[in-house]
């Protein structure tokens, strides 16, 4: 695929808490008009299909295929993969693995999603996969975090790979020669925190192709001092959405939206612009959308999937890793 | 100690990342004013003297104890335990175990305050000690967590002890029959999350003298859902921190008090209100504060350390533990 190739993104419209066809259709049709050479594969139920016909979209430019099954999200990972062969999730993944789209997008239970890109696209030199989330660190800058919940618990093996993938990520998507590397930790000093984040510093410190920067703690997430922000899933969930859930009561307040300026509001603290986590470490493309997104995140999360993949991501990551 | 008595505060002035005397003074003569019947013991070093009588506070209402050594927050707790036997921290604990002060406050390293408390007052009732913090659940309402850090690493018991614990300080602070006890999780469903939180909520649930609502997200921390909320140490530390550093951006955006009105902004998630975490499960009433504490939050401290002890909180936990 080169830069003058179409993209195309295979969408599993069926999950997500709160899906609104409305919503899904809209958000398709922004994404479309912003990038004219992507395409979309709308993967749900015939209620989507009606909600698309319904907003006009231009029939060349999305394919939609009757799959209305969705996974329940604590369902066991041995039934995610031997049922559900008909089910949208799954059929997305397989669009990538196929060749017939470039990066498949899905708002469903992250377990399901991260065992079936696992076990359908493989993974990647024995890595631990991750998601991993761009967060603002500043106006106009950026860090990513790493694992925000693709796994329950970690090791410090774990937390190693979450930064050699993160590294890679980095360098691809910001063009960094040596993006730093930081463990999220309760206090920034050597001897502070558990075992688990000391070992994993450790490992991290010792390998000369990283840039670790030692510990960093979560009131500093958002601050610039780091590139790359490595923890387990668990505690990169909770603090991420700690962090959502106090943007939202500020963004929120009353009178919020009539007494602030453009100038005054932080602008690129607003969550919904950073809907859509990758999940590294599969060979493939693949992007988590939030399941409560609304129609401005679900677009979010098809224009930085289509992004992802101009930039071959998956490809340029595996070159970093020296994986032939 | 009835309500007609006086409160005596031990306050370490040694500690904190950025302790500047005349913060310190300011602060507890703005306690004094607040607190007729409030008497302060202060220990540290003559520089914190010097600012306690540039400040012209009445000298009838505080005591001036040199003792300005302090203790490595990373120091082992054996030595913690052994040496140190004349820097503040242990002097204002001691003066609480003496029945010379009700209560102590230290913004020195959690680690040696946490082991020396311990050491010094006893645990109640085999109960884990853990950090716990008031924190806003909407305007004029407030939720409690725990633990904010005493322990790196806790078991399912742990999480145990610091429900019953924290529903035991819930019912005193804000007289309350039934506190809702949740614990903090990747998401609200059963299945969800490690093995620890799980092992927690059922351990919880089981008490049948406790209100267990399962599990609370971390968007959901100050939202009102719950009064209790279960954690880690390691978690709440970095949720708190995650979410302080968002409230911090937000209240110094540029141009943002310049816009904001009182009645848009939301004044209730101001930071430096909720310094002053209790060190419950301990026999004696410990207060942690900020380390990096300004001369408001440190304030704060003071007057919250006095309201607990004219609360008789220890006294009234024991009692809810039915400790004789």
């Amino acid at each position: 695929m080169d830069s003058k190739q179409t993209v195309t993104v295979a969408l599993d419209a069926t999950g997500g808490d709160l899906v609104n066809p409305l919503s899904v259709a809209k958000a398709i049709r922004f994404a479309l008009v912003l990038n004219p050479d992507l395409r979309i594969k709308v993967y749900g139920s015939q209620k989507i299909n009606v909600a698309l016909a319904s907003e006009k979209i231009d029939a060349k430019r999305y394919d939609f295929i009757l799959a209305p099954e969705s996974i329940p999200q604590d369902e066991e990972p041995r039934k995610v993969i031997e049922s559900y062969s008909q089910c949208a999730m799954r059929k997305v993944i397989e669009a990538v693995s196929n060749h017939e789209a470039d990066v498949a997008v899905s708002s469903g239970g992250t377990g399901p999603l991260v065992t079936l890109s696992r076990h359908i696209l493989g993974v990647l030199d024995n890595l631990r996969p991750a998601l991993c989330a761009k967060i603002p660190s500043g106006p106009g800058k950026y860090a990513l975090m790493l694992d925000l919940g693709a796994n329950a618990q970690s090791k410090s093996a774990d937390l190693y790979s979450f930064a050699k993938l993160g590294h890679c990520a980095y360098k691809v998507l910001f063009n960094s020669s040596s993006p730093r590397v930081s463990v999220l930790n309760v206090g920034t000093e050597r001897n502070k925190g558990s075992a688990l984040v000391k070992e994993a510093r450790d490992l991290i410190e010792k390998d000369r192709l990283l840039n670790c920067l030692g510990f960093v703690e979560a009131n500093q997430l958002f601050t610039g001092e780091t590139d790359v922000i490595v923890t387990d899933g668990f505690t990169g969930n909770v603090a991420l959405k700690a962090a959502e859930g106090v943007a939202s009561i500020f963004l929120n307040a009353q009178g919020m939206k009539k007494f602030f300026s453009k100038l005054a509001r932080p602008d690129w603290l607003i969550p919904w612009q950073y809907n859509g986590s990758l999940l590294l470490g599969v060979d493939g493309l693949v992007v988590k959308s939030h399941a409560s997104a609304g129609q401005e995140a679900i677009a979010v999360a098809l224009v930085q999937s289509y992004n992802m993949a101009k930039l071959h991501i998956v490809e340029s990551i595996k070159n970093e890793l020296k994986i032939s």
